[in-house]
């Protein structure tokens, strides 16, 4: 009875249904979660606290996971001189048209303009010519998280804005081989990465020239799908060859004192796969975080009726500090303005993963109720067994929201044998599409103007299956495998 | 014998004496530990990993303070519009001779241009104004880890950059009272943890009117000796008052339904805390880093003498493995293309509080060898013992590096009781001087003027004490004790 939520409590009620409009309800869930807001300033966000806590789990995570791999941390200039962008051609053509400019230094007009970064490969190669002199300079293991500018025409909160957060790794190697395994090694470190901590199943493989980065030889991408059937890029892993090297002048003396030019390679993840998070495990009452990375990952009602500050508030307060005491990032929501409705109904749209819930009743009991955000699923639990409890639920809940999202990338990627089936898979069943392609971008532009649909990533099993027949849309020999979808 | 360092191993010996020539000492250091590098641009640096992992635990160690303090971590943006830099008429005229402006975004001209934050204050106020309704929404409690830039005509690495990196505390509070004691606690909080973690002792106290923060109505401040007998300040602390709100319009309901401007504060530190680190405890073999914040805890030394990659390279392996899973920082230096000697005087350089020496003799006494970096001292240790005594060490160190820079303080703090005493000690003995102030902007500035020292912190302890007797320079009665040095 004391948990049954009256109608005006239900305020998520007001939230755009994510079936109905899935851009209205993920604008409209980033900011009643708190998640972000809009600055004054067009296409740039403010993130608030409950948003940043997530990229704060996510920097974590994954910062383990790059020093792990060998990496250090530095920090690089945030601008660029206009002359060190030149210097890759391909690159300042694909960054050139996205960059904000620093013209005036306090009340000096600057001789050179310099570019605030919009990625950061002309300043940290310019470092290197410096740094790297001989073989045993070498791999330069180096990571950065910065911020990063880019002056998009359309923006999105998360997704794309014009200011960013993200991580950029930047290595040097002896050899291409060396190059290459580190950029396979990312790939399956941020695949890993994803899957285990955001529980968001990923499809790890190469871009066609079209979206390969600017100044890249390679690029290597992981892509997911969102529970519109989007497609979004997670993140990027880049085999640069020598194309920076040897603008840059980056030389070392080898093994057998001859100078080369160093091999390369960069990556990076952003914020937005706080974006990604919403999207692929959000529902019509808010969002859904998996525990590894929610802000709050265990939020504790108390059941106010009668004399409940003195009988229930003291059981919630230990309950809170005895889940603490473990690492569990656990809150008590002791607010007395709100009613135990109201509370569960904005925890649930705010995403926290278990709820524990305790009135006079289950006081009597030596009990708590828990619900679960995933399922909705309740159950009790002895007091004396909760903290063992919370953490095997919490388990429980990252690795079905895992499965969850497997399954759902499973039953949303279609094989396609022909162009008209592609056509139809796209238009009505969304999700990925595989099929073969003769690696001519003629191809893809076309399917691109006729779908909406891009490659998004060409399988690396192509080697394993064998040849792939022939190209979905000319017919001609096939030479990949590949994935397309529409996307963010 | 075998730990005898040649004349041409000790390359260290380049290095600059800091007694002959500090500032010179000061920048060789920073070059030659890796600490940093100069950008290509005129006043920027690049914090390369053995720099940046200084700052990362200064970070972990200061976050962990903030956040248990209330505050929560969030992301303003990086562009700041210039008409709200102009809302608050002193922090305008104070900032804005340092702002670089950005007028381009991709071909476009802004129609507004904007400022790379030189201090976020007038963002984050623009939206609080937004957030803050009742005073239900207070306190505000929010800081921010960011790149700032300031366009400095005079630069030096850490201590002065075009751009740096730091954390910034915004918070906003119902009543006058509350802010002045958030101010306040946070100004401990600042001393507290550099003295416990970067081993330095501060004073704490509040600016003159001459070094308060553009817009700020009091401003706080901590202070440090370098080893030259210069003033450093190590962070400040802000009562701002209402002098944002009321520009920002920043207001809410107060508990009898009035409406109110709110109550704000606003607080840093930055990486100019590496360059004290540097300055405060360096001597002329190099850096020497308190354990809690060193990259590198200790350092093991394998004596490569015989066949020592069979014999003594797995126990050290064994004690650098034993050693990190007690969580210290601990890495072996097996490279073979170096002898001892030079590692010892290359990780004395770096830095390294405790080296580890093991050698063939030391293998057959079941011990290993500690060497602290502070004191030189040297003493063996069984190895069974080694991860206990080596934490043991460590604590040691950083207790009596922090004892060491109290004494320096104490003994470079002298009271002057006339003008000729002030200008005799500022001239000789440099440091501290302590004495009394009358308040007036006209004698601080020409003390300043005549000695080049000016008010590092005005003394909270006037109450206490009672009256301070007369100004020190023009006799009338004093208002405060104050505390005068060069600084930086």
């Amino acid at each position: 009875m004391e948990r049954e939520v009256s109608k005006e409590e239900r305020y998520v009620k007001k939230l755009t249904s994510k079936s109905v409009d899935f851009s209205k309800w993920y604008v409209e869930i980033i900011r009643k979660a708190e998640l972000a807001d809009y600055a004054p300033m067009k296409g740039m966000m403010v993130i608030r606290p409950y948003g940043y806590a997530v990229w704060e789990n996510i920097q974590r995570l994954l910062d383990e996971r790059i020093k792990a791999a060998g990496h250090s941390n530095a920090y690089f200039p945030l601008f660029i001189p206009e002359s060190f962008l030149q210097k890759e051609a391909e690159h300042v053509e694909g960054f050139a048209p996205e960059v904000a400019w620093v013209t005036l230094g306090g009340n000096e007009e600057l001789e050179e303009r310099l570019a605030v970064r919009p990625t950061s490969e002309a300043i940290i190669c310019s470092m290197y010519s410096k740094w790297i002199k001989s073989w045993r300079d070498l791999p330069v293991l180096i990571n950065q998280w910065a911020n990063i500018v880019r002056w998009e025409k359309v923006t999105r909160p998360f997704l794309r804005t014009t200011e960013f957060l993200w991580q950029e790794g930047h290595t040097a190697h002896e050899s291409h081989e060396e190059a290459k395994k580190e950029t396979l090694m990312i790939l399956s470190l941020y695949k890993e990465f994803v899957e285990n901590e955001l529980a968001i199943a990923v499809l790890a493989g190469k871009k066609s020239d079209r979206e390969r980065f600017a100044g890249a030889l390679e690029t290597y991408a992981i892509e997911a799908l969102m529970s519109d059937g989007k497609a979004l890029q997670m993140g990027t892993s880049h085999n640069l060859g020598q194309h920076f090297s040897k603008v840059f002048n980056i030389r070392f003396e080898d093994r057998e004192q001859k100078l080369q030019y160093v091999w390369q390679t960069s990556w990076g993840v952003s914020t937005r796969l706080v974006g990604a998070l919403i999207m692929a495990h959000g529902d019509d009452s808010g969002l859904r975080f998996p525990p590894r990375v929610a802000p709050i990952q265990v939020i504790i009602v108390p059941i106010a009726v009668g004399n409940w500050k003195e009988s229930v508030l003291p059981q919630a307060q230990e309950a809170e500090k005895k889940l603490r005491d473990k690492g569990i990032r656990a809150e008590l929501d002791e607010r007395a303005e709100f009613t135990p409705g109201w509370k569960f109904s904005e925890w649930e749209m705010r995403g926290v993963p278990l709820r524990i819930e305790i009135g006079p009743r289950d006081i009597k009991a030596k009990q708590v109720v828990l619900v679960r955000r995933d399922t909705g699923q309740k159950e009790s639990c002895p007091v004396n067994l909760l903290d063992k409890k919370v953490s095997a639920v919490l388990k429980d809940i990252q690795d079905s929201m895992l499965k969850e999202n497997v399954k759902f990338q499973q039953g949303n990627t279609h094989e396609a044998k022909s162009y008209d089936e592609l056509k139809e898979v796209i238009e009505k069943n969304k999700g990925f599409v595989k099929t073969s392609w003769c690696g001519r971008q003629d191809c893809e532009d076309k399917i691109k103007e006729e779908t909406m649909a891009t490659i998004r990533v060409i399988s690396l099993e192509k080697t394993e299956k064998g040849a792939p027949g022939e190209c979905v849309f000319c017919k001609k020999k096939a030479e990949n495998l590949v994935y397309f979808a529409r996307a963010y």
